[in-house]
């Protein structure tokens, strides 16, 4: 039973459920959202959140929109505890804004838990114990009652700490943790005797959230779920119901979707979907996709590329350039075909009228995108798709800083003539523009002296004329930029350089790439030689032929 | 009506549908899965695949076990049509393969198609044009008959060609493309007309594909679409029912399995969802998820690491860590709860039995991933982590042959440890095994001659005497080798080396990074110094030195 071998998995059973109306469902309107970035997304990354990093994702939460955010697990991480203090006790909490924080239902944990909490205005304490059969009978040891027994006890102990603190107003939040491997009678037990416990009114509902903690069938499985236990759980108008799906089936939005069509009234997720392994579900799609329907997401999402930039700084994770609505490439149309659609769509379209484009569900303008990027594309490939054709067709590994510069350089280009830049044209222009700068100054023989310093002394051809330099600095190329300064009497700064060998080999060539300041322009300089050295000067020299012939053209 | 504005989208209809079966419904056996990686995937390429790139391609889905491959749209592109006639002279398509090649519903494209496929055993023609009411209305100004007529002279055409080639076993298929923005009944009217022309019976289906051009709602939507088309077109015995489903909504894969639930019989898609915009539907992932559940997908998944290879190489996109079943951390616990009902769940699994694992809805072994993958974690964060820590805390960009050097070194640490390897610790351990081989030679002052060719003197320090080598070479690194090898005999081959600045400015320290072969071995050097040229040949000596202390230790 090892190896690829579908036998050894059981399929999951479908749920026994007459009449089910979710099908029949439309989503008019936004579920509240709970953003759980900074616990549960924060719990899943290789290295956790940094206090500055926290802070930066907090604010963005808050400047979205969201009203409940979820910022820790407090009682099993210091680190999550000194943040819910500093939030406080810095009073960085708007007002309409309610921290949630999680805690296991271990008394200790939840005693700690309340700690975190002193002085916030309104917090929910969200308390979790594991409820599947897997969990019970492998990891836990127990049986229902001892599963239920665990969940009582910290509903208890929750709300006696509540009451012994009134200055804050207390929301009570409970998951039965793993609900798509419960029976789904034993989850309402369960959450039955939680609310028994907690009493909780319509005035004042009690959040229960129920977790695909592992995504385990087709998504209309979980909206089956869902719908059942809505249907029979006890005291359904004095809880809300939420829900908080993964992805290991790739399906965490639609799950979440179709289980608000099944009487879900809260999604908890994560921008962009971080989150253990496949992620949480992706509240920026899901909300998108209610934008998309003419419904409000009551969330701002306009400012996409900040949105993504912010996330990818707090996570250090990349988002997929085909991520819906957020990757860099979800707007363009490759095939001239869909060019040519959405060029006559645009052409027809009137703002005054709702949108209808073909092969674009929204209009990126909503969320700061371009037509330019939508329709221009080979010109416009971006500097990864220029980077990576410069690496597969001529070697060259180009450092973050010039491929930033040249891909300016090639989308100008690209707009002169009007079309593609093939590979060949690419190389040229890169060749024209970083590269071949060999006059007024071309580089002869030279020595280099290492001893406490550097010394260089340089033969240079100027015109016909052979003229020697001498400098010395830190480094070969300090001491070089020092000598041509003697010289010619301006200033480089060396601000960026780096190197590599072209292939394989000590007799390869080496490519040096370098961006120099000379008198407060940016030059950048590129040189192939068989001599990283060699390189490295040439480099200085391309650049610096290039002031030089601006300055002659000046005065000329 | 600009700006961030959810009003001026108009929310999709639902389907009105009576007694829907859909969501009673399990899936139990694979459908018919259709590749189109080389037609839609390859033309939402910034690049798109070289030959050599579409025929690793074909050859791994081939190996994967596609049946149906669609490998191009032939009359629209001459690589595509030169692609296809080569796997047909070159015999390179298997017995049980049929190729499919896409083509506009246009009389001389047919025509064009039908030279491409000369020669094949059996083959697709997959003939489409569009129905929606935006083409209709914008892009092709034309009524419904408009659309009806060519698609009908379409078929026709492909019939006329067909029956004139006998030697080739034709399947026809058709696409009312943008489906999802058709009227039902209309798409019904078109396909009927089409089968009309075609005439295919139970024994020679037709293939009838319903695109989700564009994803315009909630998945099951378009479930209800399929299953309404199901019940109202004609000769449903005589059509295979094919869905291509596209991801703009994030739930591609969830439609896809809806649909299938809904009627549908063959699933188009592409491995790891690239296509158009936010990508095709995953059929790696929804051919897993039937495998989860115990159903055989109909395709050898096994080798996971090598299908992601192979798909990042060809389409030069990255694939997310949280890709279902293929990313990088999805099968790893961060969560300390989590790691520790894995382990208990693991200790207590027999393979006999079927899987049960807290978290784990599959066995990673089954995909060549390790259980050690799952559950040691921060001390085996994987390269991906290693080089970002190292970069963000020292300034190292460790060029990719090191990342993946070091980070085999870091999990040996770690396995030795038992712990998590924190930065402080792994950049001690970074100059452990790489920088600090300072005996027993060290380098003292040198000279560096360039003219035709590169010498350089060097004076060496080697316990308390100082010793001069010399050497030639094309660059300052071979002569150094070469002086190396006159002195101690034995040759030094430079098979990597990188270089850049640790920060902005000529002073600036940079880095060398090496690798070398000596004596059929590899070493790997670093050195940091303010001059480049001092790095690289300290770099070249810690290397060195690393091969002359084992030597020692041998001899001793």
């Amino acid at each position: 039973m090892s190896g690829f071998n579908h036998k050894k998995y059981r399929p999951v059973a479908p749920i026994k459920i007459a009449n089910r109306t979710w099908p029949d469902q439309v989503i008019t309107q936004a579920p509240n959202w709970c953003s759980v970035d900074l616990r549960d997304g924060n719990q899943a990354l290789i290295e956790p959140m940094s206090v500055s990093q926290k802070q930066m994702l907090f604010a963005l939460l808050v400047k979205v929109g969201f009203k409940e955010i979820e910022v820790g697990f407090p009682a099993a991480s210091q680190p999550d505890f000194d943040f819910v203090r500093w939030l406080i006790e810095e009073d960085q909490v708007p007002e309409d804004v309610t921290l949630q924080v999680l805690t296991q239902a271990r008394p200790e944990l939840i005693e700690r838990t309340f700690e975190s909490l002193k002085g916030a205005r309104r917090a929910v304490v969200h308390v979790y114990n594991s409820t599947s059969t897997v969990q019970r009978e492998q990891v836990f040891k127990l049986d229902k009652q001892g599963i239920i027994d665990i969940a009582v006890s910290g509903a208890s102990k929750v709300k006696a700490l509540a009451e012994q603190h009134p200055e804050t107003e207390w929301v009570y939040q409970y998951s039965p943790e793993s609900f798509t491997g419960t029976e789904l009678d034993f989850a309402v037990e369960v959450v039955n005797a939680v609310t028994e416990v907690w009493q909780p009114t319509a005035e004042k509902p009690a959040i229960i959230n129920l977790p695909a903690t592992v995504e385990m069938a087709t998504p209309n499985v979980f909206a089956d779920q869902i719908e059942w236990f809505c249907n029979h759980v006890k005291r359904r108008d004095a809880i809300i119901v939420s829900v908080h799906t993964h992805n290991d089936r790739g399906c965490g939005v639609a799950a979440a979707e179709l289980a608000v069509m099944a009487g879900a009234q809260r999604v908890e997720g994560t921008m962009l979907g971080n989150g253990e392994r496949t992620g949480n579900m992706d509240i920026v799609t899901m909300a998108m996709n209610l934008y998309s329907q003419g419904i409000d997401p009551e969330l701002y999402l306009a400012d996409m590329d900040e949105i993504v930039r912010v996330v990818k700084t707090c996570t250090q994770l990349p988002v997929h350039p085909r991520h819906p609505y957020a990757g860099e490439l979800v707007y363009t149309a490759f095939s001239g075909s869909h060019q040519d659609a959405i060029k006559k769509c645009l052409d027809l379209y009137d703002p005054e009228q709702p949108w209808e484009v073909a092969y674009l569900p929204i209009d990126p303008t909503d969320l700061g995108r371009s037509y330019q990027e939508v329709i221009r594309v080979n010109s416009q490939s971006g500097k990864g798709g220029i980077a990576y054709t410069l690496e597969q067709q001529y070697g060259v590994q180009l450092p973050r800083w010039l491929q930033i510069a040249f891909s300016g350089v090639v989308q100008r280009q690209a707009e002169l003539n009007g079309g593609e830049v093939p590979a060949e044209a690419m190389w040229q222009l890169f060749n024209d523009v970083y590269i071949d700068h060999q006059a007024p100054v071309r580089l002869g023989a030279f020595e280099l002296k290492r001893t406490t310093h550097d010394h260089v002394h340089a033969k240079l051809l100027v015109d016909d004329q052979t003229i020697e330099i001498s400098g010395d600095g830190h480094g070969v190329m300090d001491a070089f930029a020092n000598a041509l300064q003697s010289r010619y009497g301006f200033q480089i700064n060396i601000q960026e350089y780096s190197e590599h060998a072209l292939k394989e080999g000590s007799d390869a060539d080496a490519v040096s790439y370098l961006q120099v300041n000379i008198e407060g322009q940016h030059y950048y300089g590129v040189a192939i030689h068989e001599d990283i050295v060699t390189a490295s000067l040439n480099a200085i020299l391309s650049a610096t032929n290039q002031f030089m012939v601006e300055k002659q053209q000046a005065v000329a």
